[in-house]
C-alpha cells in the first residue's frame, strides 16, 4: 500500500561549488544552496514553510530559516545516521506535503567535509552513540572503509570478483566527472593502469575506491505534484520511497540477500508499479566502489555474484544500457552524502544532465548502505 | 487540508518507573518501556516495523531494535530539538503509517535526566549548534529557566500576572501528582505557603516552578485506526498534528500572539474539526510553570492576559472545567520531555487516569515552547 505514489515532486535543485577547501561557514553554504534551489523552482523564500535536515549538519532549522528570512516553519524534521539520511529526508518531506503539514519543504545538506571534520579519518566520529562498535573497534575496524574492504574480500572469495572490476567502477565514474564541470575531478581522467598503481588505503581498496571528501552544500524543494505542474521546471515525481534499518547485532551475520537494497527492492519497485528493467538511470550512494557491484545485485539489475562482470563490460557507463552516477558520484564529483546523486537524477529526468540518458523516464537513488531509496519519475 | 485526521491511533503506551537515580542504562530503560507499550497494545515485538526517536537520545534505532529482537525496520526517523520532539515524532509516525511505510511505529524516549546529564544545569548542553545563543549567553541567559523568568516578568508587567498565580499552577500539579502513584512527587503535597517560601532559582521562578529532572523511559505505539479497532485497548485517534519552528533571530522580538501555540491553534483545531471549547483535558509541556498561563492564552482557552486568573480560580484542576497535566506533569510527575503528557492524555481518553476527567473525548498535547501539538480523540 504505497499511497505516496506520484503525489509529490522535486521541483527545484541547488548547490554550491564543490571544493576541497571552501573557506566559508557551513551556514553560508546552506543559504546559497537553498536560495539556488528555491530560485530553480521559480519560488521565493516566502513559499518555503517546511525544512528537513541531516542530524549531522551543523546548521539548525531555525538558523537556516533566519538566514533565508523565513519567520516561521510549519513543518520540520531531521534524520540520521549520516549515510541513510538523504533519501529518507525526501520521504519525510513528501509525507508532510501530501498531508498538508507544509506546502514546500526544503531539504538541505551543508558540510565542510574536507577542510573541516573528515568522516573517513581515524577519529571515530560517525558512530557516536552506536555502542555496537565496541565489538568491532578492538579488531581495528575504526572507519567504514575497513569494513567495506572485508566485505568485498568475501565477495571476491565467493563469486570471483576482481580488483580490475573495482577499477572499472572508479574509471567509469571519473569519466562521468570529466563530462561534468561541477565535479571536483573534472578534467582529471584516470586509466585502469592509474588505478592499479594508486595508493592503497584499505586492502584491496585504493584511494580511487573511496568517496572524495569535499566541502559544499546541496538543497532541493519538495512540493505537491499538483502545485509542481505549474512551476518553472519539469516536475520530477516521487514514485516511491522506502527505508531499511537493521538491528545492529545482526550486521556481521547478514548474508548478501539480507542487505538493505535486497530487502527494499520488491516493495520499492512494486509500490512504484515498475520493475528494475524500467529504471533508466541510477544514483547509488558510492561511499566505496565495491557497493556499486553489490547494489546492482541487491536491487535486481543482475544475478547475485554477477555485478563484477556487469560493470567490467561497461554497462553502467553514460551511453550504455544502465548508466550509474552520471555526475561522477561520491568517488569523483563530491562526497555530499547522497544529496548530489539525487540532484543528478533530477537533472537526468529533466533531460538536462551533462551525460544525458536518452528519454530517461525512471530513476533510482539510494542512500547509505541500502538504508533508504527512491524511485523518481519524469 | 489535514488528510491525517483520525487515520492513525496511539494503540499502546508504556513506561519505566520514574526515579531520581535509576542505576540503569538508558538502553535498558528504553527496552523496558518499549516492551510495556507493545504488550499494552496486545502486539509482539515482531509487529513493530518502524521506530522514531529523540535526536537527543543516547539509544539508536538499531540498538533498540537489537534489544527488542527486531531484525529490520522499514521506517525510522528522529527529531530535535529536545522540547519540540515528542508531538512531532507522533506526527512522523502517523504520516509513515498512513502511507504504508510501516504498520506499527514505536516512539520512545529514555533518559537519565537526573542521575546523568542534567539539561537544566549551567552547562549549555541543549543549544549545541544553535549559534544564535552567542547573542544571549554573554548577558547571562545560559539555561532555559533564565529566559523563562524574563518572559514571565514581561507578562506580569503587561497583564498584572502575580507570583501567587504561578504558585497556583505548581500547587495544582502537585495535587495531581499526589493522585498518581507513578509520580515522583506522589505523597508529597505542597501548599501555596510552601511555594512562597521555597528556594529561589531564577527570580521570580522558584524550585517548584521548574521541571522535575528525572530518570526514566516512555514509549508508545502508533498504528492505523483500522488496525487499532481490533486491538486490545480503546484506540486513541490522532485527529491532527501541527508543528511550528521560529527563525532564531526573531525570538527576542516576538510578541505574545506570535508564540508557537498561537500560530498553530487555528490550523490545529480547524483541521481536527473542533474548537478549543471541545477540549476536555490538556497535557501541556511544562518545563516552567509560567508557560501554563501563557499557553492557555495562546491556544485560545482564555483571552490574552487572563491566564493568571484562570489558573488561580482553580479551573485547571482535576474535577474542574479544563484539567491540565492530570498526572502531575513535568513539574511533579517527571520531566520526560513531553512524552509523559502524551501517555497521560492517552490514559484520560481511555478513561483510565487516576484523575479521570468524566467522559473525556478530546485531548490537547503540546511539545516544547509551542513547537508541536496534537489533538487526540477517544
Amino acid at each position: 500500500m504505497n499511497t505516496l505514489k506520484d503525489r509529490c515532486a522535486i521541483v527545484g535543485v541547488g548547490e554550491t561549488k564543490y571544493t576541497r577547501d571552501s573557506g566559508r561557514t557551513e551556514l553560508s553554504m546552506a543559504v546559497e544552496a537553498a536560495k539556488n534551489a528555491i530560485a530553480d523552482a521559480g519560488l521565493t523564500t516566502a513559499d518555503i514553510d517546511g525544512m528537513v535536515r541531516f542530524t549531522a549538519d551543523s546548521t539548525s532549522h531555525s538558523e537556516l530559516a533566519a538566514g533565508l528570512g523565513i519567520p516561521w516553519l510549519r513543518y520540520y524534521s531531521e534524520l540520521g545516521p549520516l549515510g541513510g539520511a538523504a533519501c529518507g529526508l525526501v520521504a519525510q518531506a513528501a509525507l508532510a506535503v501530501s498531508h498538508g503539514m507544509a506546502n514546500n519543504v526544503l531539504v538541505f545538506r551543508s558540510v565542510n567535509g574536507r577542510s573541516g571534520q573528515r568522516y573517513g579519518s581515524g577519529v571515530v566520529t560517525t558512530r557516536r552513540g552506536q555502542k555496537g562498535s565496541a565489538f568491532t573497534e578492538p579488531y581495528g575496524l575504526l572507519v567504514p572503509g575497513q569494513s567495506s574492504a572485508l566485505r568485498i574480500r568475501r565477495h571476491m572469495h565467493e563469486f570471483g570478483t576482481t580488483v580490475r572490476q573495482l577499477g572499472a567502477v572508479c574509471v567509469t565514474f571519473r569519466k562521468h566527472a570529466c563530462m561534468n564541470p561541477r565535479a571536483i575531478m573534472h578534467g582529471r581522467p584516470i586509466t585502469l593502469e592509474d588505478y592499479e598503481t594508486s595508493k592503497m588505503f584499505f586492502d584491496p581498496l585504493r584511494i580511487f575506491d573511496c568517496a572524495l571528501e569535499a566541502d559544499g552544500a546541496c538543497a532541493f524543494v519538495v512540493s505537491s505534484a499538483e502545485a509542481a505542474a505549474d512551476m518553472k521546471q519539469p516536475p520530477v515525481l516521487i514514485s516511491n520511497a522506502t527505508q531499511c534499518m537493521p538491528a545492529e547485532q545482526g550486521r556481521s551475520e547478514r548474508g548478501w540477500d539480507d542487505s538493505g537494497g535486497a530487502r527494499m527492492a520488491p516493495e520499492l519497485f512494486g509500490g512504484a508499479g515498475i520493475t528494475p528493467q524500467d529504471i533508466d538511470v541510477i544514483g547509488f550512494y558510492d561511499h566505496f566502489s565495491p557497493v556499486i557491484i553489490t547494489k546492482l545485485e541487491d536491487y535486481g539489475f543482475c544475478p547475485r555474484g554477477e555485478g563484477g562482470p556487469f560493470v567490467e563490460e561497461g554497462r553502467i557507463e553514460a551511453g550504455a544500457e544502465l548508466p550509474v552516477n552520471t555526475s561522477g558520484g561520491h568517488l569523483s564529483e563530491a562526497y555530499m552524502q547522497g544529496m548530489n546523486q539525487i540532484i543528478e537524477v533530477v537533472r537526468q529526468l529533466r533531460h538536462r544532465s551533462y551525460a544525458q540518458v536518452e528519454d530517461a523516464e525512471f530513476g533510482l537513488v539510494d542512500s547509505g548502505d541500502g538504508s533508504g531509496a527512491l524511485v523518481l519519475r519524469r
